[in-house]
């Protein structure tokens, strides 16, 4: 199964439903934003220390895989809408990531390095 | 370019910058939901009716690019670091819902059938 | 029932069931994220022309209001946790905004403007 | 300053700007999603150990506080357009939680209890 593939699944569910009408980029923000939510819901009361854990365990691992997909459709669903090739903007952003965070100035922090 | 190599290209950002001690579930769940609040943000005066014009516009393409590869990322990266094979969570989230949502219950409207 | 007061019930109310521990500024900035993208979420499938009538349809205006009673805990929780006073926060933030949007270069567009 | 007077002034910035054809209730809840993801961006590689002295710190105060105020500022603006009393509805909420969560089944999780 591979994205092409899930893209066409996505397409053919809309279309069977009516819900094109629904799915403008403005919509499909928001419910990419409510289902990223949702998956944060699911770890804030969970420590740093603990999350390998959580997500791992198997009291929560199918709603933890549920959260991540339905983030990946509304996703998926932004992109085929708006004509975005993912996995090429994907490849653009780590190129200029790259350029922003270079391996030698940022290694063990996060922050913004100043050049 | 598929998500395979992507995701070994995410691997070595990585970890030439020793960024796995961050990239724990708990905080890679706030990277993706705060990408996902810059794409919400681009798109928060933007009206439905402008939303697809706007997303394909000269002026604001590679900036609406750039924050879906963001999300991208945050949610490849979480992956990675759970264990999720993403397409098959993917697939199990659109059985279910099809499921939820019978083509013939759903079409033209939004809310859950009730059956 | 001004602000101090509600406040003070939250911290009666956190301090019965010992959720001090889980409500450092991390995990309320979560907090706060999961309740936004309910919020969020609610509106979603709804047009910017009919969004109004809907926040005040009887049909909906008690999920509306329970959801921004959430975000609005999350935030006081927050700012008590933080020490932030809010309204002195609030106004110091108004003061910046207009500063960066003068009332004759922002008319009826939103664009920071370029001086 | 208290919340009457900070939304009489969020109006009247509203208002010289001609903003108000911007700020329904779709729109500003898009807005408050996106600014709950920069105050979670903040804090998303900051440990749960760290997290109430990073708030604290000189260095990142300012910032903290100008993401928190414009949530508030977001959340308020929602309130008015959409003619909600923001204490009386957290006050409902806080009602409704003590009955969800019981502190005597409550104490010390997270969990919503079972009876």
């Amino acid at each position: 199964m591979d994205m092409d593939r899930i893209v066409s699944r996505l397409r053919a569910f809309t279309s069977e439903r009516d819900w094109d009408q629904f799915h403008d980029p403005k919509n499909l923000a928001m419910l990419l934003a409510s289902e990223a939510g949702e998956l944060t819901g699911l770890l804030r009361w969970v420590g740093n220390a603990e999350a390998d854990a959580f997500v791992r365990s198997p009291e929560h691992r199918a709603e933890v895989e549920a959260e991540v997909a339905d983030v990946a459709i509304a996703l998926l669903l932004f992109c085929d809408r708006a004509g975005i090739e993912l996995w090429r903007a994907v490849e653009a952003k780590i190129e200029k990531n790259a350029e922003k965070y270079p391996a030698e100035l940022s290694r063990g922090h996060a922050r913004t390095p100043r050049r």
